[in-house]
């Protein structure tokens, strides 16, 4: 029995799974959720995952959400093919991307969804973007590019010389933050500029940015 | 050579270490880091974790930060002594560890945390409490403790019957909270407060809880 996940390939949470799948060259089924029909608020979603959101997969009887969850456990179950993005023969290595995942899932993501959802969520709800909010966030954004930009000056991706889960985490949010008019932020730093150019070029990450179509709809 | 942590016991990120170490059985030197006179923003300590942040992890030449990479590293590494706190030799179970642990980081980590931010550390730094801020992070809070509720009267504990990592990762940020005006949170939730219960019992969130004198300074 095949996996499927459930989800949209707009949705960065989804995409993040998607790249991942990708990565490890594992076929899969997208089931689409209507989310503006209010889908996942239903039971029979809620039984998927309690949460109401998207992305859920399912493998066989397994039924798993959050989208970092998943992408972990789909690179250790197909661990023989695709890309090696968790290092597990190499103690030191899991660790060290283990520590870069965090700082993804505690400073970036942090510092980066605000800004998604006041530049692009927003005006689709009628809403003014709260500037003071995206400049706030710009803040922080700037100080973690600003660690990443001294990392990336010693190690060609975050946790080494090898691409792994913690890059793969970025690519989502950073592909829409591109659109935005603050791709500075990126491009102003030469090893962020270089790293977000390695990730975004590789396949996997090309092949889930052609649904990422959130910012065209606008 | 021994471990080494970098951190305070008073730190509800470095008791997050510290509990899981106590609960594998494992002896460490905790390396008290004077964060109120800006320790942390030293070239020396910020070359262990540029991030400048507590708690950091030193095994032998290996440096490690972010305390949830920590707890994982730990509990790989010492895989045969005390609970088994990520259940690697289950799939399943180890993926269901993993949902859980990314609710935490994702859900309930991100309400938890401006509720303490606000009660306990802003009248230190002499400002007024925003209430605004509290209550909107007591409805998330809410809402993160109905699923919780729900999913504990199927299950003991978060991931399965079975105490795991994803439950331990909560001991310190309600160990504090339980000291709030809102302890009806938990208090009001049967299998939340008997979850709670059993977290709060056990003998290495115990030792913990001793050096968590925080809110008692105020
Ligand atoms: N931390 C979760 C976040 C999932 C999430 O918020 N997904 C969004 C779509 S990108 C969603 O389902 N939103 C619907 C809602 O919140 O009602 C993950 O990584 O999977
Ligand atoms: N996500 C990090 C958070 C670490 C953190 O924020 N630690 C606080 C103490 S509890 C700190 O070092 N604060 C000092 C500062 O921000 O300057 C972790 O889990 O280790």
């Amino acid at each position: 029995m095949g996996l499927k996940l459930y989800g949209l390939p707009m949705s960065t949470n989804t995409t993040r799974v998607m790249a991942c799948l990708h990565e490890k060259g594992v076929d899969f089924e997208l089931v689409p959720v209507d989310l503006f029909g209010g889908e996942n608020r239903q039971p029979s979603f809620l039984a998927k995952n309690p949460l109401g959101r998207i992305p859920v997969l399912e493998d066989g009887d397994l039924t798993l959400f959050e989208s970092r969850a998943i992408t972990a456990y789909v690179d250790e179950k197909f661990k023989e093919t695709g890309t090696d993005l968790l290092r597990l023969q190499n103690p030191k290595e899991a660790a060290l991307v283990k520590v870069w995942l965090e700082v993804e899932s505690h400073h970036f993501d942090p510092a980066i969804t605000p800004i998604m959802f006041e530049h692009f969520v927003a005006p689709i709800l009628g809403k003014t973007p709260d500037q003071a909010a995206i400049d706030a966030s710009l803040e922080k954004l700037g100080k973690v590019f600003d660690v990443y930009e001294s990392k990336l000056s010693c190690t060609k991706y975050l946790a080494g010389d090898f691409f792994s889960l913690a890059d793969l985490h970025h690519h989502a949010c950073t592909h829409y933050f591109m659109k935005t008019p603050w791709a500075s932020f990126v491009n102003d730093r030469p090893n962020v500029k270089a790293w977000w150019e390695g990730i975004s070029s590789r396949p996997a990450s090309m092949k889930v940015a052609e649904g990422m179509t959130f910012v065209d709809k606008k």
